[in-house]
């Protein structure tokens, strides 16, 4: 069992151009739903909403925008950096057949939520734990999963009809997969290198 | 494999009660610590830190804050949700032997962090994804871990001597347990219910 977990956190990987276009079964996509919403959440609050979307137009306005924020971004960009962005593929909206938008209600479970007094961000840490085991057991189904980050909030608030105050955290594109990379696509397109873990270790107190 | 996975996510429990006290195995500590810095992250940032606190006086420290921090929520309430709480434990910082501090630093792999010019919070994002992992790995191993909220960033941030700039995101106790229990705490002592999966569920727009 041990075995199986940390075979699935090694073997996740952030997808884009594996997508094959296939659905995702009934009965594994309510899994996968199941397995997120098992998450840890202050005061257990449960802030988080998925919304499961297949319509083409929709898919296909979003991927728009995203180009459009993709230009931003190469924009502020010049020389080396610029040239390996260029390569990179930031999104499979549109090859993959589905994608889950996972939200965050402020006021789920308010007004006092316990845990949360002290530090304004709780709840919205429990929607990202919520989409760490999507993403886990998506991975575990064999599916890949690609968080798009280039999309500004009030776009897709406004493209799903999402009411104000509840906020868009992640758009995930999920579906089944060629294969998984065996090394992030940033590090084999020479963007960044991953850390040593030991570099990210203190003792104690703070150190270096 | 998927069992596996699956039954980790489910059998996941917040602890405060249940510390043993017993220290946590350097190879088990390695191997959480590597599936933690085996998540995502925006851009491959890789933003979060990992203090391993093992001091008494600081963990003391700490838990005289969390303690004062407690009743300044405990003001807030009155009548059925007063007496709910009183009854309610809220961390384990004393009972367990090691404590993790997991910090985001927004400027790692700055200035152009690919996919969060859009969006300023996705590197605390990949910090939640982070401890998501973290959590899984301790629950798969037979350890528990509780996430203490009840403190104020700037006395954690002083406590540790962490630099300005650096943001702690969690205090996480973690150690060898008796049991996990089957239903949450906050369930079992009636302070909020689980919310149906169906419930959070929307298609293609948001409804309800």
């Amino acid at each position: 069992m041990i075995h199986g977990l940390y075979d699935v956190i090694h073997r996740r990987r952030d997808v884009r151009a594996e997508f094959t276009g296939e659905p995702v079964a009934p009965e594994v996509l309510d899994r996968i739903l199941t397995a997120a919403h098992a998450a840890p959440s202050v005061g257990l609050s449960q802030p988080w909403d998925f919304v499961l979307i297949r319509s083409e137009p929709v898919r296909k306005a979003f991927h728009e925008h995203v180009r459009t924020e993709r230009d931003v971004f190469a924009a502020t960009l010049s020389g080396a950096a610029a040239e390996r962005f260029a390569r990179i593929k930031i999104d499979g909206v549109l090859e993959a057949g589905l994608s889950i938008v996972v939200t965050y209600d402020p006021a789920r479970g308010g007004p006092a939520v316990l845990g949360r007094h002290a530090i304004a961000d709780a709840g919205l840490y429990s929607v990202c734990l919520a989409i760490q085991n999507l993403w886990l057991a998506a991975t575990a189904e064999d599916l890949g999963v690609g968080w798009v980050s280039f999309y500004r909030e009030d776009f897709l608030q406004e493209l799903l009809g999402i009411p104000s105050g509840i906020r868009p955290v992640a758009w995930l594109c999920v579906g089944p997969v060629s294969h998984l990379e065996q090394v992030p696509d940033l590090e084999r397109h020479g963007w960044r290198q991953r850390r040593p873990v030991t570099d990210a270790i203190h003792e104690d107190r703070w150190a270096g």
